[in-house]
């Protein structure tokens, strides 16, 4: 009998739990889904007979010692600052754990002390980071496998909301954290302020206020057209990948076609700032709110100032997206003490809110470029080796609010992986991420009988 | 026989210094002069039989009660953030407290125990903040006093170089805090990312990203003309000035014409960010890193590129100031895992130093519009009483480069407001900050002796 600790048992638990409750009388597992509310614990584990829900409090010190010595492997769902305190106690009690959160400083520096524990600390197993490793790395491993040397490396994944739910103009529906959303791009975000990616080998840096008009197309075969800004760091996944000698390197968020360009409005409006308080945010209008970030100029609707302002004709699609915000109206914002960020999100929590049926959809491709060993019996620049093209993607559609895609996506490779440590098929110790083939191979293999799977296109 | 113990004896205590030691045997005073540095300490303090240096380190408990213990009066001269521990000691010991630093929330709370003390901490009575206050509430009031409606309140602070030391194209020298310079407007910037004023009566949010090309030009009488980007919070001195119904309140910072549209190249650039890491800064080029930041195009030199980026001529002004800082040389950068903020830094530090007989200058302009009351025997819109204008202006040139205009124009008020507090001129308790009659009218009148004057012009 093996005892497995969640601790935090949120939206994108859900999928999880159920993998976990799913194997337990197979693979002999108690599960302990521990969150603040027990409330939401109790609902996730559904009286599953090999799950039971607790109360947890990670500051609580007896109770972080105490579960975590009942446990085999401990699976942190916390925020990502918060799993310090955990990975510290398994090391002191010997204990495996596992999360979906990029490998902190403070987590890469247990890693002597872990493989010296015999346990494996194994993270960014969820789905960006998670999946993008293990499929990344499969491509990579293969290519280089048959001589290829990697040219251009570019990684792109967008939670969307699925076609058939996509009913609005923005193409768009928040499916995962909508505070993320509204200030992506900037200092205050995890990611950082200025992007910086790779470009026919030389280095670009994209600064916020740029970020949304410098966007990539792609196509997603079956699913059409997309749209990419820049995530912050492309340039570390050289290191990360073993990719030393690429010269494209780029990994983007996507979206549907024509929002970055509405967003971009927002942007270079000023209106995602979140360091400073509206004035009387409560009693003032929205349509008063844009007046007041956009520029003195004379005569007109509010509508045509900013349509001037943006060099956009009143009717372009853009304006339609903002218009169908609601932002020209004299209503009430209604929001005590806020930023304007806080007042944006706010707007947008309603509008962009999903439907009780809307399905969400995650949206995966890797595009690689590589060029085979050249035939050393052939000279000339021109016969150095054709550039070979391939695009690995994976789309895959929520079956509803509670098996989202992201829970699906996110929460999978997490139980996956779990079993395969417990089972020793995975018999890394120390600090790891999934980039290794002990990992990525089983895992996106048993990923396959959910659905969840890679077309690769040979080009 | 009184003590003074002044913390801190960097660039801007010099003036300070050399004025408690003038006033010293007349004012039968002991002057302490404290600072992490000794020699420091030491060199400001020439000798001077009534003054002498002590190392002193705020952070050594002992030591700060037992100093303070010793004054009748603590002058504060550290970093803002570390005011509180000298605070909270000057209140138990019941010694009064004078720093040129804005009141943070900490401070401001222990106004009720400092009056129960029977102490003053007066604060904000340097150069911005100090004689912003008083010059500004002088004229305040007095337009007041006669029955006047303000209407307009605009203010304006620089510290630039001399005319005679003007000899660059930016017409811009590091006067002060250099870094402070670079971050001015970023959100990492102490006064925030999106800058708040009232202009005919509507609030106006201006992002970093349009800041420095939303200017307005002053001009300052036998001094010519400048331009003024907008301070982030002109709103938050409505409430300090009682000018709760005023149609426009804008605070400005100066600078030599120009200076602003080239200043803007870099956050349009992107290369004023301090949140990221440039990759190799060490072993790159100036001219490559402006490249990185630009956005891809073809053909061309950097600068060609660059213009185009900017909607500049290649020899226009902009241009030509980008130009003599080296930004297009190919030259290294030297500097280990450096921001683009810290290497634009490092650069304008070589370029922008002042030479051993620099001067530098400091120019405040205060703008008034106002009403009289109107007469009530006339009728008619057009009648309403006559838009009153006075400007008032101080424009100061430094001795050297140890009594600049800044160290005096920072430091002659906290020297004289000390001299006010120990004779018992100023009897206010609590914490304060100079905008009332009883520190302004002393304090602006022994400012003249030292040729700190404001020339007021009636329109």
């Amino acid at each position: 009998m093996k005892n497995i600790l969640l601790i935090g048992a949120g939206r994108s638990a859900s999928t999880l739990i159920k993998y976990l409750s799913d194997n337990s009388q197979k693979e002999n597992w108690k599960v302990t889904v521990g969150d603040i509310s027990e409330d939401i614990a109790k609902q996730k584990i559904k009286n599953h007979p090999n799950s039971h829900a607790i109360v947890f409090d990670v500051n609580n010190e007896d109770q972080r010692v105490g579960e975590i010595s009942k446990a085999d492997l401990v699976i942190s769902m916390l925020p990502a600052t918060m799993h310090l305190s955990v990975a510290q106690e398994c090391l002191k009690q010997k204990k495996h754990l596992v999360t979906a959160s990029y490998v902190s400083k403070q987590m890469k520096e247990l890693d002597t002390e872990a493989k010296k524990a015999g346990v494996i600390f194994l993270n960014e197993i969820g789905l960006d980071p998670g999946i993008d490793h293990l499929s990344a790395m499969k491509v990579i491993d293969d290519v280089k496998a048959k001589g290829g040397k990697m040219i251009t490396f570019k990684s792109y994944c967008g939670g969307l909301v699925a076609p058939e739910s996509n009913d609005n103009p923005w193409g768009y529906k928040f499916t995962w954290n909508p505070r993320a959303v509204v200030i992506a791009g900037q200092s205050g975000d995890a990611t950082g302020a200025t992007a910086q990616y790779l470009q026919n080998g030389k280095i670009k840096y994209i600064p916020y206020t740029r970020l949304f008009s410098n966007t990539e197309n792609i196509s997603v075969e079956k699913y059409g057209k997309f749209e990419a800004y820049a995530n912050r760091d492309s340039l570390s996944y050289m290191e990360l990948y073993g990719l030393h000698d690429v010269k494209n390197m780029l990994r983007g968020t996507l979206r549907i076609p024509g929002f970055c360009r509405a967003w971009n409005a927002f942007i270079q409006l000023g209106i995602t700032d979140d360091n400073c308080n509206v004035s009387n945010s409560e009693n003032i209008t929205y349509v008063s709110l844009i007046e007041s970030f956009l520029p003195e100029s004379k005569g007109g609707s509010v509508k045509k100032k900013l349509a001037k302002f943006l060099h956009e004709k009143e009717n372009s699609p853009v304006m339609k997206k903002l218009d169908w915000l609601g932002i020209f109206k004299n209503q009430k914002i209604g929001l005590h003490d806020s930023s304007p960020a806080e007042i944006l999100l706010d707007l947008l929590m309603k509008k962009w809110s999903l439907k009780p049926d809307d399905k969400d959809m995650v949206v995966m491709q890797h595009e690689f470029e590589y060029k085979l060993t050249p035939n050393l019996s052939l000279r000339g620049d021109g016969r150095r080796g054709e550039v070979k093209r391939i695009t690995s993607s994976m789309v895959v559609i929520g079956d509803n609010q509670i098996n989202t895609a992201m829970s699906k996506t996110v929460g999978l490779p997490l139980g996956i992986s779990t079993k395969l440590i417990l089972n020793e098929k995975i018999k890394l110790k120390g600090v790891c991420i999934p980039t290794v083939k002990e990992i990525y191979n089983p895992v996106l293999s048993e990923l396959e009988n959910f659905s969840i799977r890679f077309i690769e296109k040979h080009h």
